[in-house]
C-alpha cells in the first residue's frame, strides 16, 4: 500500500471520512452572540444544574456528544471510538464524559486545537480501516478555565485588552466510513512553534506563528493557495492573533485574500466586551459544529480549512518563566460533490 | 477494504508495525532498583542540571526520544509524527519536548496508560498508511507528580501503605513500517471503568477493574486466554491493584496463571520503601523500553501483552468528591518469527 501522504506534513485520505452529524451546546453569553442561532442548544446559565462549573463542563460535553449520536441516528454500540479533549488539568471533562459514554476512549491534548486534532486523528483511524464510526467531542468553559489558568473567577480581575474570553461550549461530530455529509479530505498535523511570547494574556500572538506555519506547509504540500478555499478558519487567534498570522504569512509570500478568518472573532460582537475575541477548545468546536457545518451542508461553502490553534503552556510553566509554545492542526472539509 | 477489527474492541494490524528501537532514562532511585541494569541511562540526581523538576522531566523525555532516534539510526526528518503524553497539567513535559524535536506532534492524555495508548495509536497510523516512522515518548517524574497531585514534595508527607511511588523516568520507542524488531500485532483501546474508588492514595484499586475489563475484552475478541502469552504486564497497578485485577478476572472465569505481572511491582524492591509499588506514565514506558524489549529481542519472550493502566482524575475532581475513573489500553507485541 502506498503512503497516503503529500509533501512533508499532509495526509490525503483515500476514502474521505464523512461527517454524519454535528451538535453544539453553548452557554448564555455565546447564545447572545452573533452566532447564537447556529448552535444546537443554548444553556440558560453556566451550571446547567450541576454543583460545580467543572461538572457542568463535562455535562455539556456529554450533551453535545449525545446530540451528535441522536442526530446521526447511529446506535451507540456501532461507534468504535470516542476521541475527546479539553483544557482542564488531566482533561477531566473528557474523562468523566467518557465514563458516561462507555465507549473505547482515546484522550487527546492539543489545548484549543483539539477539535481539529480530533478530526484529523479520527479521520486517519477511519480511513486506515480501524473504525466505522468515531465520535469526536471537545469542550471548554469560561469559569473553569478562568480559575484554573488565571485568577478566582468570582474575583472579576480586570482583563487585558489583548485577552480573549474562553467560550463556554462543547461541540461534537460523528465521523463515518460512509454515508451522507461533508467529507474530510486531508489533514496537516502541526509542529510546535514558539516565538518566545511570554504574556499569558496574549494567547493570539503566541499561537499565530504556529497557525501560519501549518497553513504554509499545507499549501506547499498540496500545491494550493488561499483562493482554493472558500473559507480558512483558524481556531481561536482572536483579532490580534489573526492580524499577526496574516502578517507572518504575507512576509512568507502568502496572500490570504478575503477567505481567512478566525472562529475566535466570530463568536462574540463588539458589545459583548470580550476584548480580542473568543478562545478555548470550545470555540472552534462549536463554530465548526454549528456555523461552518451548516454552510457546508447548504452548499454555500464547498471547501473549508479549519486550523485549530493551541497554546501549549500551563500555569506552572508560565510561572517558571517559560514562553508559550503554539501549535496549529489543519483539516480540510469538502461538501460532497453533486 | 475490510475493517481491521476483531470482536468489539480489538484491531488487528494487516502489516504489523515494527519497534525499531527503544530507549529509557530514569532517576537514581529507579537505577538502584532490580531493573537498574536494563535502563539505557540513569541520571545521578532528580534535576539533571535543570532549574526545576518540571524542566528536568521534559529534558529526560527529550533524552529518551533522541536516544531512540539515534539507536535506530533513522534521520529525524524521516519521522512523520511524534506522539507523546505525561501526567503534568496540560502535558507540558511533552509540549516542551515537542518544541525541541520540531516534529509534527500529536499530544495524548491517558494518564499512566499513555505508553500503551501511544503504541496503539501510532501503530494504527502506520498500518493505516499515514506514516513511515513514528516516535512515541512518555514520561513522569516523582517530584513533579508529588507536588502536583499531593503535597509540596519537600514536605515529605507520610505516605499511605496503599500508595505507589511515581517513577522518575522516560521511555521512547521508534515505530517503523518495515525493518527489524518486535512487531505490534494488535491493540485493544479501553473503556472508562469506575468502581467508585475515591481514595487517591489507592490508585491500584481504582485502575484494576479497567485493566481487567480490557484483558477480558481482548481475550474475547481474539478468542485467546492467558496461556497464549508469555507475559501479560499491566502498567502500574502495584501489588494491591495486581491482586485485585487478578481477582476480578477470576470472578469473570479467567485464570491468569503465572504470566500476569505488573510493571509497578518490577521497578523497585522491598528495601526501597515504596509501599504498593511504582506508578506514573514513566513506569510502564521504561519497563517496556528496557526489560520487556530486551527479553523480546533475546527471544525469551515471544508474545507479550502490555496493558497500560490510567487513573483519569485530577486534584480538582478529587477535591470535588468525584471517584477515580480508570482505563486500560492493551497492545500485543510479538518477537519476529524466525
Amino acid at each position: 500500500m502506498d503512503l497516503k501522504r503529500a509533501g512533508n506534513q499532509t495526509v490525503v485520505f483515500a476514502n474521505p471520512p464523512v461527517i454524519l452529524s454535528s451538535y453544539s451546546v453553548v452557554g448564555p453569553k455565546e447564545g447572545q452572540g452573533p452566532l447564537g442561532k447556529t448552535f444546537s442548544k443554548v444553556w440558560k446559565d453556566q451550571l446547567g444544574g450541576a454543583k460545580s462549573w467543572e461538572v457542568a463542563e463535562s455535562l455539556m460535553l456529554q450533551e453535545a456528544m449525545q446530540g451528535a449520536i441522536d442526530q446521526a441516528g447511529i446506535p451507540k454500540d456501532h461507534i468504535d471510538y470516542m476521541l475527546a479533549g479539553d483544557l482542564l488539568n488531566q482533561i477531566i471533562s473528557s474523562n468523566f464524559a467518557a465514563r458516561q459514554m462507555t465507549l473505547p476512549f482515546i484522550g487527546l491534548y492539543g489545548a484549543c486545537s483539539t477539535m481539529a486534532l480530533g478530526l484529523a486523528v479520527g479521520s486517519m483511524l477511519i480511513d486506515g480501516g480501524f473504525a466505522k464510526h468515531i465520535l469526536v467531542g471537545v469542550s471548554s468553559h469560561h469559569d473553569t478555565a478562568e480559575r484554573q489558568f488565571r485568577a478566582p473567577t468570582e474575583q472579576g480581575t480586570q482583563r487585558a485588552m489583548s485577552a480573549q474570553w474562553t467560550v463556554t461550549g462543547a461541540g461534537s461530530v460523528l465521523l463515518g466510513r460512509s454515508g451522507e455529509g461533508p467529507r474530510i479530505t486531508s489533514a496537516t498535523i502541526g509542529r510546535v512553534v514558539d516565538f518566545a511570547e511570554t504574556d499569558v494574556n496574549n494567547m493570539g500572538s503566541a499561537m499565530a506563528p504556529a497557525v501560519a506555519d501549518t497553513i504554509l506547509n499545507h499549501f506547499h504540500d498540496l500545491q494550493r493557495q488561499a483562493v482554493d478555499y472558500d473559507l480558512i478558519a483558524s481556531g481561536d487567534l482572536g483579532a490580534i492573533g489573526l492580524a499577526l498570522a496574516t502578517e507572518v504569512l504575507k512576509q512568507s509570500g502568502i496572500d490570504m485574500g478575503t477567505t481567512f478568518t478566525d472562529c475566535g472573532v466570530m463568536v462574540f460582537d463588539a458589545s459583548q466586551d470580550v476584548h480580542s475575541g473568543a478562545s478555548g477548545c470550545g470555540c472552534s468546536s462549536v463554530v465548526f459544529a454549528g456555523n461552518i457545518m451548516s454552510r457546508l451542508k447548504l452548499g454555500e461553502l464547498k471547501r473549508v480549512m479549519l486550523v485549530g490553534s493551541g497554546a501549549l503552556h500551563s500555569s506552572t510553566s508560565a510561572l517558571q518563566g517559560e514562553s508559550i509554545p503554539g501549535i496549529g492542526h489543519a483539516v480540510v472539509i469538502e461538501a460532497r460533490k453533486e
